[in-house]
C-alpha cells in the first residue's frame, strides 16, 4: 500500500474498511498496460462484442413503454412496463430449475450492485468470507469495502475443490479460528477459468453449507450462455434450505448498459437485501427491458449469442492449439466468456504473466494477468504463471492476431529446449 | 421492534448493522393509509406531476446516442454522450458558484445511491452522525444501515439551529462523547421544512464543521427549482477547506427514473467514493441524459418546471390559508416541494398526526405523519403535531380538494373554542 496515499487530509476520517480498501487496484497492470498500447488487441476485458448489443429492439421497447404508460414509466416504482421485469427474471429462474416466485426477488442496478447489498446484509467487519481463488476481481473489490478476511478456495478442472474447502472448514473449526459467513460462487462458467463445478460437487458445497452454516452467494451472470456439453443445475435450483443466495444479471445477454440485475433468495433474506439496497429503480432501462422481454426478443437474442460467442471460442482455442500448442495449458470452456491459460514447464520458471504483460501489449496483445484474480490485496496470492483471455469482445480476425502476438510474446521467454 | 420479525432463520447470520435496521419501516404508517383508501388525494409523497417527465425529448436523445455511437452506447463504460454527462454536472455545479472540475464528479444511479456510497466511505459501526431533524426518512434509511447513532439537530424558520447545533458540539466534546463523523444537511428547500439556511449560517456551520473536524454531506435535490426571493450559495460553493461533499441529483428535474445522481467534492474523497460507488455505470440513461443536456433541453425544462410548481406551490398555500387559517401554522418555502405544517394549539392538545392519518385518508386527503422525519427508531423522536403536504404531485384541482380534506379532518379534532 502506498504510504503517500494514505496520508491525505481526510484519512482519519475514512471508514476503517474504505481506509483498507484505499491502496488497492486489482486492475492497475493492465491499466497502464492498454493505456500505453491502444493498439494492441483486448483479449483482456470481459465485455461483449460491440454489435452484439439490441439498440433498436431497446429503443423501441422504450418507445412503446412511453406510449403505454408514459405517466409513470420515468416516476418513482415505474409503470406497467417495468412491473413486468420480476415476474421474467422469475419465469427464467425456473426454467434453470429454480423453484421461486416474484416475492423472491429484488431488482438492482446491475449484479455488482446485487452482490453490494448482499454484502451489506451479511458481513461485519472482521468476518470471514471464502471466495473461489482465482475469481471474479470486481468482486473482490466489493468484499474489501466491507473489512473482512477474504479466504480463496482453490479449483480444479471440475471447478471448486470442495475436499479442500472441507479441510479448511474442519481445520478452521478445530483451531477455534473464524468460519465464513458467506461463501461466494461462479459455480457455472467461472470466471476467470471457465470451468463448470459439476453436480456432485454442488451437492457437497451444500452439505457445507449447512454442516457449517453458511450462506453460498451464487453469481450466475453466464449461465445462459452454454455452447455445448449438459446443463448443470444452479445451486439455487438444488437448495432445499434456502441458504443460497442468487445473482442474475442481463449485462452479458442483454447489454451492460441498462444495468439490470437482480437476487434471488429466501423471502427473509430479500427482506434484509432490499434495505441494503438503498435508493429508487432505474425504471427508464426496467421499462425498456420489461417490454423487450415481454415481446420474445430475450430468448431470440440468446440463442444468436450463444452461436456468436462459441464460434468466437472455437477460434480462440484453435488459435491457442496452433500458435501455443506446447508452451501453455486451458481447459475448454462450454459456456461463458473465458479461458484461463497456464504457461508450461517450458517457459522461464521465473516468468510472471503480470511483469509479462507490458512485453506482451508492446507485441499487439493485452490480456488479464492471473495474479488479479487472487484475494491477497498485495497481488501476491498465485496465478503468477496464468492469465485471463476472453473471447467475447473481439473479432475472429483480432481473436488470432491476439492469440499470435501472445505467443511470440511467450517465446520470447521460452528456455531453450 | 417486533420479536417474531427478529427469529427468523438467517438472523444470526446477519450483520449487525442489518439486524439493527430489520424491524425498522419509516413509511408504515403512510403505506397502510395509502392501500386502505387508494383514491384519496395524495399530497403525501414527493413524486413529481405525472407529465413533468420529458418522455420525448429523452427518447429522441436516446435514439440519437445510438445513432452517433451505438457500438458503445450499452457498453461497459458507455460512449460519446455518457461522456458529456460529468462536465455538465461540473458545469450546472460551477452556475452555483462551485468550482470544481469533472475530475471532482462521480456519478452515481441517483442521489440516494451516492449518499450511500459517501456513508460506506465514512461511517464505521458506533460512529456518529449528525442530521437536521426533521430530515428526509429515505437518507435516515440509509444511514440506519450502517450502525450508527444519528443524532437530530433542531431547525427553525431559517433551517438549521446553529447556536443548538455548537451548544450540542460543546457539550459533547466537554463530556468526552462522541464527535459526529458526518453532518448531513439539505440546506436548501428542506425536505420536509421548506425552509433555506441562510448565509450566516451557512458560514457558521462550515466553521463549526472544521472547529469540530467533521464533513459535511450536502443534499441539493432541489436547488434548481427556487419560485422565489434570492439564491443563497449552496455549502460547496462556500467551502474553502474541501470539507462538503455535496450531492445533486436530476429526479426533480428530469426525471426519477432515470437515476442520475453524483457526488461532488474534493479529489481524495471522490477516490474513496469511487471505491465504494460499486458497480458499471447506467450508460442507457447517462446516455440519453447526456444528450438531453448537451442540447439545451435541462435548461428549458427547469424554466417550466419551476413556473409549474410555482402555482402548484402557491395553490396549496392560498388553498391552506382558505381552510385551515387559525388550525395551522406552515412557512411559505421559496423553492422545493413541501410544505410543513404544525397543527395550532386550538387542536386537542393529544392530536397526532400518525394517528390522525388514517381520520384524514377516510376524508380523501392522505399526507406524510411528522414522526417519519425523525431519526428515533421508534417514531417517538419528534414531529407529533406536523404534517408534510407535498404539492409537486397533484393537479391545482387535488391540492385544493386534498387540502379541504384535511381541514374537516381538522375540525374533527379542534378543542371547542
Amino acid at each position: 500500500m502506498d504510504e503517500l496515499e494514505r496520508s491525505g487530509r481526510f484519512d482519519h476520517l475514512f471508514s476503517e474498511s474504505a481506509r483498507a480498501t484505499g491502496g488497492w487496484s486489482a486492475y492497475e497492470t493492465w491499466r497502464s498496460a492498454t493505456a500505453a498500447n491502444p493498439d494492441a488487441v483486448s483479449l483482456g476485458v470481459g465485455f461483449p462484442f460491440p454489435d452484439s448489443f439490441p439498440n433498436d429492439e431497446l429503443l423501441s421497447a422504450a418507445e412503446r413503454a412511453f406510449d403505454g404508460d408514459g405517466d409513470r414509466t420515468l416516476q418513482y416504482g415505474g409503470g406497467e412496463d417495468a412491473a413486468l421485469l420480476p415476474e421474467f427474471v422469475a419465469e427464467r429462474a425456473r426454467t434453470h430449475g429454480i423453484d421461486c416466485d416474484t416475492s423472491q426477488v429484488e431488482l438492482t442496478d446491475g449484479a455488482t450492485r446485487a452482490i453490494d447489498a448482499v454484502s451489506h446484509a451479511f458481513l461485519d467487519p472482521d468476518e470471514t468470507l471464502f471466495t473461489e481463488a482465482p475469481t471474479f476481481p470486481g468482486t473482490l473489490a466489493v468484499f474489501r469495502n466491507y473489512g473482512v478476511e477474504i479466504v480463496g478456495c482453490p479449483l480444479d478442472r471440475d471447478g471448486l475443490d470442495v475436499d479442500a474447502l472441507e479441510r479448511e472448514l474442519r481445520a478452521r473449526r478445530n483451531d477455534d479460528r473464524p468460519l465464513p459467513t458467506l461463501f461466494y460462487t461462479i459455480p457455472t462458467f467461472q470466471n476467470p477459468t471457465g470451468t463448470t463445478l459439476s453436480l456432485e460437487r454442488r451437492r457437497r458445497l451444500l452439505e457445507l453449507a449447512a454442516e457449517y452454516d453458511f450462506v453460498v452467494l451464487e453469481d450466475d451472470a453466464y449461465g445462459d450462455l452454454r455452447y455445448d456439453g449438459e446443463d448443470v443445475p444452479p445451486l439455487a435450483a438444488l437448495d432445499e434450505e434456502g441458504r443460497v443466495v442468487h445473482v442474475g444479471t442481463v449485462s452479458k445477454t442483454v447489454a451492460p448498459g441498462v444495468r439490470i440485475g437482480w437476487v434471488i433468495a429466501d423471502e427473509e433474506i430479500v427482506a434484509q437485501v432490499n434495505r441494503t439496497n438503498v435508493g429508487a429503480s432505474n425504471t427508464l432501462a426496467q421499462s425498456a427491458v420489461g417490454r423487450y422481454f415481454a415481446d420474445g426478443y430475450y430468448e431470440q437474442n440468446v440463442r444468436e449469442l450463444r452461436e456468436a460467442y462459441e464460434k468466437r471460442r472455437d477460434r480462440m482455442l484453435a488459435s491457442l492449439d496452433e500458435h501455443l500448442g506446447s508452451a501453455a495449458r486451458w481447459v475448454k470452456p462450454e459456456g461463458g466468456f473465458f479461458v484461463w491459460v497456464e504457461l508450461s514447464e517450458e517457459i522461464d520458471v521465473d516468468v510472471d504473466t503480470d511483469e509479462l504483460l507490458s512485453r506482451a501489449a508492446a507485441e499487439g496483445v493485452i490480456y488479464m494477468p492471473g495474479p488479479t484474480f487472487f484475494p491477497a490485496a498485495d497481488g501476491e496470492g498465485g496465478g503468477e504463471r496464468f492469465l485471463r483471455l476472453s473471447f467475447s469482445h473481439g473479432s475472429l480476425e483480432e481473436i488470432d492476431r491476439g492469440v499470435e502476438a501472445l505467443a511470440r510474446t511467450v517465446r520470447t521467454v521460452s528456455s531453450p529446449s
